[in-house]
């Protein structure tokens, strides 16, 4: 069996007597472990509870300071820069939301720039903070290098993703997206199974397509070259440049503006160097915010409902995978592949917790996950 | 001879003389021949002087109003709502942007959309009249609906192209994209060549990838179904979801909060019913302007001089093949092709202007261009 399930409840716990034993605040304790359960509800694993002991690692490490005390360095009524001082991405990110939808329930519109954090989880969270509010939120962060720009070799831009999310029924607009091809996670995941990927998505030492996903990795992790492909692939016969230019519009709102660390920069010193950036609209600034919030629905559902291609069998709109993976992890629980299941006992033990506190008489086995990913 | 090449003056005079012949007042006109010149001037044939005869014939249907008067019907000190009742969208887009740029020197950030408009030109150029000012752009639009959202047949969305322009040295960052894989001018083309396309560019009826760029084009003009693929191609393992949602964002911020019309109910009623977006940005607000701005710059002259891929030749950063294009045309003129210059000659014919004041003894063959295209 490649994956267990378990409950919201088990993994809340876990979470948060894990990053209290790390040293966080309740507060900021109760703000990781949602940022991270969320993702896991959302379907999306990479970012959720496996990445548990990779966070306590780059703690360990000092990468992750978790008595860091974020600055805000600049600031106007639709703005601020925040200096992460090394901090949890997750804390810096959601206390710079906050203040941008506060600035933005006052002035209407609001931007907040963060250098110097650390991997802040999935961008859509702080998007949808704002949705929450009945605001558009827009959240963005640069990585460590791993994207290729169109005609290069060398990772000079990192997955960067842009998450939006703008109040709709029944469902919000929520496309949260790196603007490379895929993420490091899917080269992972091919790498352990073994299978050739498609060649559009990498390239390797010499810039060249590489379906060998193992190479890909080894050489990004030795900096011999090579990376990931931007959305549109490696010419520009299929667009590459054009998932190159939003890559950059991502580093410009977080690393550039900030006068942060680009992606080709970050992770020297010991230090993450992550940059990311905020933005909140108020749709009362265009009119009614409820007829615009019809107005977006409404147009939803029509694609929603729009002919099928000959063969397919639904049409989705952005937001609407989300949902359905929540509803799913409801019923059946979150999935745990074996691997992170290995993880967490040796975290536990690493850091005085009884794993069977959390799981019973559950015991991972020896050798990790090598089934199909969910 | 597939192409002539005129200088900017001849252009220039052509274009000015026609606008006011359409009725439209010097300034007017003195915006939609800029508009039209600095699209020929990027390299952007589509978008520039081959583009008066489809003005004129929209003008004589009574799409485009040259009477129009656009009118303000929100507004706050961070935004504005623009009806612009059918006027030309150059004319439209140019004074909604100012105000954006206006608010924004004043309030830090602006954004203003517009419903009720026509084709604009291209969406870089709103964004430039940002930079030009030392502000950040941004400008998108709906357009005519051409883009199966992933797993669909029907047109649901335009090519809705997002333009970004940042301030930078010694080109600003200047990102200008259709959300699509290509634009219907690069079918268009394929079309005359009789040349297959690649089949992730494009789908059938049914939803299929198709290369026969006629029979899409054929099936668009007849509403018999299939489109062009968004960005990413036709599945999610290329990441066709992902450009879907990036046309979803520029439909959000031109149709959905002008509460305009979604680019699937455009083109209706013998009217335009476009919509725009636009947003300006003060790199002030985030600290130092010049300070950001030298960060951009070292960060894209990183970019241009990164390793190569084995086998390539350069690596561009957005604004630089326009800057080059530029440069080009300075120096040969701008290139127009036999059909567009059949075209201006009927045209002359048709609003009473000497063809040989602007073209000399030049004749245009009696069949258009069948060459390659630049």
């Amino acid at each position: 069996m490649g994956y267990q399930y378990w409950s919201h409840e088990t993994l809340h716990k876990l979470c948060t007597e894990a990053f209290l034993k790390f040293g966080f605040s309740e507060r900021d304790t109760s703000i990781i472990t949602d940022v991270l359960l969320t993702s896991d509800f959302n379907g999306v694993e990479s970012h959720g509870v496996q990445r548990l002991a990779r966070y306590h690692q780059n703690i360990k490490k000092g990468i992750i300071r978790v008595d860091a005390k974020a600055e805000t360095v600049f600031e106007t009524p639709v703005s601020a820069v925040i200096d992460g001082h090394d901090g949890m991405g997750q804390v810096i990110a959601y206390n710079a939301m906050k203040l941008a939808i506060e600035k933005a329930e006052k002035s209407g519109i609001a931007m907040v720039t963060v250098r110097n954090s650390n991997h802040y989880g999935i961008a859509g969270y702080y998007a949808k903070m704002a949705a929450k509010e009945g605001l558009m939120g827009i959240s963005c962060t640069n990585t460590n290098p791993i994207m290729v720009p169109t005609h290069g070799k060398r990772a000079m831009l990192g997955t960067n993703p842009i998450g939006i999310a703008i109040p709709a029924e029944p469902y919000d607009f929520y496309f949260d997206s790196s603007t490379t091809v895929v993420t490091r996670g899917k080269l992972e995941v091919y790498n352990k199974l073994g299978y050739p990927m498609p060649s559009c998505w990498a390239v390797d030492e010499k810039g060249q397509g590489c379906s060998d996903a193992g190479r890909v990795l080894a050489n990004i992790a030795a900096h011999r070259g090579g990376g990931i492909l931007p959305l549109g692939g490696d010419n520009e016969t299929t667009g590459g440049h054009k998932g190159y230019g939003w890559a950059m519009v991502c580093e410009i709102f977080s690393s550039i503006i900030s006068m942060g660390t680009t992606s080709n920069e970050t992770g020297k010193d010991g230090r993450g160097q992550i940059s990311h950036g905020f933005a909140a609209i108020n749709p009362a600034i265009f009119g009614d915010a409820e007829a615009i919030k019809k107005h977006l629905s409404d147009y939803l559902e029509k694609l929603r409902t729009s002919p099928l291609a000959d063969g397919a069998e639904r049409i989705y709109t952005h937001g609407e995978k989300e949902a359905l993976a929540g509803d799913r992890i409801i019923k059946d629980g979150i999935p745990v592949n074996d691997n992170t299941m290995i993880e967490i006992m040796d975290l536990c033990t690493d850091i005085g917790l009884d794993f069977s506190e959390y799981f019973g008489d559950y015991t991972p086995p020896e050798s990790g996950f090598k089934g199909n990913p969910i």
